[in-house]
C-alpha cells in the first residue's frame, strides 16, 4: 500500500497552513485553490486580463515549494511584493510570472504546473475552476438589505449575510480538479475565511457535487478564533450551519476542533450532523487564531489513516 | 588546453545575433550588457524603481538558454509581452521577474545568476554597470544645435551626433565584469546600434580601460547595412570615425566586415588604425542588415582561434 493522496481545499492564509501540515504527512498532495479573490494584486490582475486571480494558487505553490536553497529563493521571489510609486506597486512577482504563462499559453492548469516544476514543488497546485468566479451576497443591516459583489466586499460587508451566489453559476472545472477529488484517499477543508474559502467550493456545481461524493472521505477543520470581518458576531456552530445551508447531502467523516473551542453543544452540531467529533489542542503558541504546523500535522497524519481504513467505525 | 572564454558585447538584437552565433563556438561565455535603455517596458520599469533597464539583460540570457523544452519555455515566457489595455501593457514577464529579483536581493549580478539558472544558460549575463545609465547627446540640426537625453532620444533625434555622453559619468561596474574582460580569450564587438550599444562601452571609464588593454584580444564586428535611425547618413568608416574618436587608446585585432560592405577605402581605414581587415559574406539570405547565425559563427570560431593564438602575425 502506498503512501496517501490527500487533496486540501482552500485559499490564502488558511490553505497556506494545511498544505504546510500535510507536507511529509502523506504520499501525494494537490491543493484545490479558490479563485474567487479580487481584491490586490490579483484583483488588479483579473481586472486586467480575463484570467482567474493567481494569487492563491500563488500562494499554495509556495506552500510546497522544495526545502533547498533553489525551492526557497523562488518561493521568495514569487511572494517578493514591489513596493514603488507607479503601476507596480503591490503587485506580486509570482502574480505577474502565472498571470504571463496564463497569457502566453492560454492554458490554466498548464501554467501552473511550470511553476510547480520552477518550485519543485512537492505537490501539485489545481484552480477550482479555469474561469475568474466573482462572489456576492446580501447582508442584511438593520431593516436594510444591502448586496456585496467581490470576495473583498463580501468579506468586509458590516451586516448578517445571506444568500451567498457566484458568477459564473456553473464556472468550468477542469478535469484535473474533478479527478483529484475522486481518487484522494482524504479531502481536507478548512481552516479558512469560512464563506470565501470554504463554502464558495460547495457553489460551484461540479465540485460541490464531486466533495458531496467525498464526504467519507473529508476532513472538515473548523477555525481556531473569529478574528476576521466576515464572520464577526457568529460562532462555531453557525459556521457549521452555514456550511450545512450552502451544501445540502454533504457530511464529513470528521469535525477538527481546536480545544480551545470544545463545548457541548459545538459536539452536538457535529454528531447530529453525522460526523466524528475530533478535539486536539493545535493552537499555535502565542497567537489568538493560528494553527500551529506541527500540532495540525499531527492530527492529519492520524485521521488521514482513520478516513482511509473505512473510518465508519468511530462514527 | 581548455575551449576559450569569449566575451560578447552589446545589447538587444545585435547582441542576440553575436550570442547565437557564438554558443557552440566556445568553451565559456560572457555577455556583458548596455543598460542604457530608457524605452517601453524597461524604461517604464526604471522609471519605477532605482534599478537597470533589464529588457537587453533579458535578451541575452534568452539567447543563451538550454535549447531544452525547459529552457525554450522559460525563454518564451521570460520574452512574453502582455498585451492589456491596463498597465501592465507591454512588459515583458521577465523584466518583472528580474526586477523582482534584484528589487528583494538587491544583488544585481546575483539576480541575473539566478536567472541564468532558471534558463539553464550556457553562459553568463553581466551588466557593464550595475547602475542605471542615461546616455545624451547633441545633435547639428542645420544651425541649430540640440541636445537629446536617453537612449530612444539619442536613437531618433534627427541631424548629426556630437558629444555623445553617459550620466553619471563613471557608473560602478561589477568586479564580475572586469574580471570577465581582463580573462577572456577574445572579446566580440558589435554588430548593434553603434552609438548606444557599442559606442557607450567606451563612455564608462572603467570598461573602456578594459577594452583598450584588451584590445588586441578584440573582435569588431560592423554592421551590414545602416538601417537604423541614429546612423543614419553614415556609413561603415563614420562608424570607425565614430568609434576611434570615443575610445582613444582602443585598437582591436580584427575587424569583421560583411562582403557587401567591403571597399578600398574601408579596408584603407581599417588598416591604418591597425587592425586586421577581415571580409566574409554573413548577410542572411532575405534580409538586408541581419547577420546570418551559421556564418557568423564560422568566422567567429576562427577569429577567437586566431587571437587565442597571438593573432599579430596576420596583421
Amino acid at each position: 500500500m502506498t503512501g496517501p493522496h490527500v487533496v486540501a481545499l482552500g485559499g490564502g492564509h488558511g490553505l497556506y497552513a494545511s498544505l504546510t501540515a500535510l507536507r511529509g504527512a502523506c504520499e501525494t498532495l494537490t491543493a484545490v485553490v479558490t479563485v474567487a479573490d479580487d481584491g490586490g494584486s490579483s484583483g488588479r490582475i483579473r481586472a486586467e486580463m480575463p484570467v482567474p486571480p493567481p494569487g492563491d494558487l500563488r500562494m499554495a505553490l509556495s506552500a510546497l515549494c522544495e526545502d533547498t536553497d533553489w525551492g526557497r529563493t523562488w518561493r521568495d521571489v514569487l511572494q517578493w511584493r514591489f513596493a514603488t510609486s507607479g503601476p507596480l506597486d503591490g503587485h506580486a512577482v509570482g502574480n505577474l510570472l502565472i498571470a504571463g504563462l496564463w497569457d502566453r499559453t492560454g492554458g490554466i492548469v498548464d501554467g501552473l504546473d511550470w511553476v510547480a516544476r520552477l518550485l519543485r514543488c512537492e505537490g501539485r497546485v489545481l484552480p477550482v475552476s479555469t474561469e475568474p468566479i466573482t462572489v456576492s451576497a446580501d447582508f442584511t443591516v438593520g431593516q436594510r438589505v444591502e448586496r456585496a459583489v467581490g470576495q473583498v466586499a463580501v468579506a468586509t460587508a458590516p451586516g448578517r449575510m445571506q444568500c451567498l451566489a457566484i458568477d459564473p453559476v456553473d464556472p468550468a472545472v477542469p478535469a484535473a480538479t474533478l479527478e483529484a477529488l475522486a481518487e484522494a484517499d482524504a479531502i481536507i477543508l478548512g481552516p479558512g475565511s469560512w464563506y470565501t474559502s470554504v463554502l464558495t467550493h460547495f457553489l460551484v456545481p461540479r465540485v460541490a457535487a464531486a466533495l458531496v461524493a467525498a464526504g467519507p472521505r473529508t476532513i472538515l477543520t473548523l477555525n481556531i478564533a473569529h478574528e476576521d470581518e466576515e464572520t464577526a458576531g457568529t460562532d462555531r456552530i453557525d459556521d457549521i450551519a452555514a456550511l450545512r445551508d450552502a451544501a445540502p447531502g454533504f457530511v464529513p467523516a470528521a469535525v477538527l476542533v481546536d480545544a480551545t473551542e470544545d463545548d457541548a453543544a459545538l459536539r452536538a452540531a457535529v454528531e447530529s450532523w453525522g460526523a466524528r467529533y475530533v478535539v486536539a489542542p493545535m493552537r499555535e503558541p502565542g497567537t489568538v487564531d493560528r494553527h500551529d504546523s506541527a500540532l495540525l500535522s499531527e492530527q492529519y497524519r492520524s485521521l488521514v489513516t482513520w478516513v482511509r481504513s473505512g473510518g465508519a467505525p468511530a462514527r
